[in-house]
């Protein structure tokens, strides 16, 4: 048995790799693979209104919030956001709570003003904070609701649901993870390829009330109205990535939706953090109460050890468990796909290190 | 037995739909689905390796010129081509031959001056032309080899090559089907979903000598140079997408590469247009000389009789034979996966059809 820990692409529900295999042979019974129908077609069409429907379904979308799939990865929205929402008078307020949140704070600086309103870099991203002071004249203030590579997470929108300020919030690593009122944010964004399907595109949730009021001309790829208009479909989209969507929200939405997959995602959480609170030779990175459900970080204080736990961990069909390249350690990403067992196998593997080399 | 004739996303080889097919429950014997390895794994690595070595020698490319699989398909690079070529106060000649020309000259408007040195709107655009003049101040010179919704074609280069301004070429609908000399050109760009591979990324091919000449700040993932520096991994891949092109590129260095291919195709093309030319009841959009080896466009002159061309061509499983929906009429498309039998069969139902009709 294996399990993928990978942080991204990652992990997808058994039955979509079946289902997606089955459609590149034979897509619905058409005799034509998934690869090769034509996006206009009816066939298509289907796949990419269930898709939404089930995105609207599952978190509870008002009228108001457009559900787009775009190219690009989250990336791209990095840029794409500022482009479509700030003016160069205007200033946008951003948290910088990891290496994703400081790409996007470069990327908008080049279309208008930036204010940080929290620097986490002091703490090298492990920790957030409940006080955060946002200018009422931001245009947005910019959340990363989940930091992949850093574990933290999120837990409580009060203050900023309380700011009086539009909300943008790139939930590449969470999205769908847990129960949110997720109309309270006018523009979400994320890369599929994690919670939602495979790699190759991205989902862009979005309040129309928000947009058009920038000055500059913008391309038409990058301009949220256009793709609107054309129901995500301005130009051919990645036909065969939204379907990876599509059966992956089909999944959620048969297992229960958000409120079970939740239910589940803390019990493996739990799993994991009280494992590791268990064992003194494991340290965890982040303070408990930023701790990601998602992306769980931690170390062991020598090389040699980390070494040797790596090893346990392939040899026993374990993948993906070394931290990121920039901050080193392990990670044990725990997202929707990953069974209760994975966690379980891993934290047994744990246990049986430590107390061998505890 | 079902032909494909659809316009893209568009039929590709048996085998790399066996191979995708396979390496989604299985890649490479790993027990990984390639939905859901890491990017930035040697897995991975090796596949966008290979891709970019095969694309390099199948189009004998030389060091100047960089691979590159980036997001966004086509159309991004409609204004991602002016933003990284063309100052405010510069000017680029483009060549308005088809629907997907003129967008491009759209987007570069937003960013220089556009001098449209080739107009053929007056034509529908079924008519291309020998004598355009460039004007030697055009920062570069934008063609589109292959219209895909109206059948035309260049067929000879002489003239841009001469034209002593750098080219950029929209290849998307002819990429890889025909010799020619690669090397000539400053940018290659092409949507993959017709002769590379899937939709969901586009191939760019940029001389690295034209960068780094504007003085306008591009956001990162839209310059072409950080997407060198980091080896088409600036951001997370369109991976699945990526493997198939390496699959299709693999197919066709088996097959004997360009020239193999393009003899093929002009097997296609001489059978479908002799069969048009020997049959009065078809007429054919282009003239001979500008006619497409990729896309027939032909109208039959009475709309019930074209309706029922259609329903014969769907019962005999012909697929994607109807023209766009701009433009009417027919389209076969036969690219490069297209086999010569595909062409026997709508060809016969072509004769078939006159004869009881003509």
């Amino acid at each position: 048995m294996i399990y993928n820990f990978n942080s991204g692409p990652s992990v997808l529900p058994k039955e979509v790799f079946e289902q997606a295999s089955k459609a590149i042979l034979d897509f619905n019974n058409t005799g034509l693979s998934i690869l090769e129908i034509g996006h206009r077609t009816p066939l298509f069409q289907a796949v990419l209104d269930e898709a939404i429907a089930h995105v609207k379904e599952l978190m509870k979308l008002d009228d108001q919030h457009e559900v787009l799939f775009l190219h690009g990865g989250a990336s791209t929205q990095f840029f794409q956001i500022p482009m479509n929402l700030l003016n160069e008078n205007e200033m946008a307020a951003y948290t910088d709570t990891g290496v994703f949140a400081t790409k996007a704070i470069k990327e908008a600086g080049t279309f208008g003003h930036v204010e940080v309103v929290y620097n986490g870099k002091p703490s090298s991203f492990r920790e957030l904070s409940k006080n955060i002071q946002v200018p009422k004249t931001a245009k947005y203030l910019h959340l990363t609701s989940n930091n992949t590579i850093e574990g933290t997470q999120w837990h409580d929108f009060t203050q900023f649901y309380n700011s009086g300020v539009p909300l943008v919030c790139d939930m590449s690593s969470d999205i769908l993870s847990r129960v949110m009122d997720f109309n309270k944010f006018d523009l979400i964004y994320a890369g599929a390829q994690k919670n939602i399907g495979a790699a190759g595109v991205n989902m862009v949730i979005v309040n129309k009330d928000i947009l058009g009021k920038v000055d500059r001309k913008i391309p038409g790829m990058m301009d949220y109205r256009q793709h609107i208009e054309n129901g995500s479909m301005l130009n051919t989209p990645p036909v065969f990535a939204i379907y990876v969507c599509m059966l992956t929200l089909r999944w959620l939405k048969e297992l229960g939706g958000i409120p079970a997959i939740e239910k589940l995602n803390d019990e493996k959480a739990d799993l994991m953090y009280s494992t590791l609170d268990s064992l003194p030779l494991f340290k965890g990175s982040v303070p408990k109460e930023d701790r990601s459900k998602m992306n769980a970080t931690f170390t062991i204080d020598n090389p040699e050890l980390e070494k040797a736990f790596l090893d346990i961990c392939k040899n026993n069909g374990m993948v993906g468990v070394k931290g990121h390249r920039l901050s080193g350690g392990f990670r044990i990403s725990m997202y929707n796909a990953m069974p209760l067992a994975g966690v379980q196998a891993i934290t047994e593997l744990m246990k049986d290190f430590a107390k061998k080399n505890g």
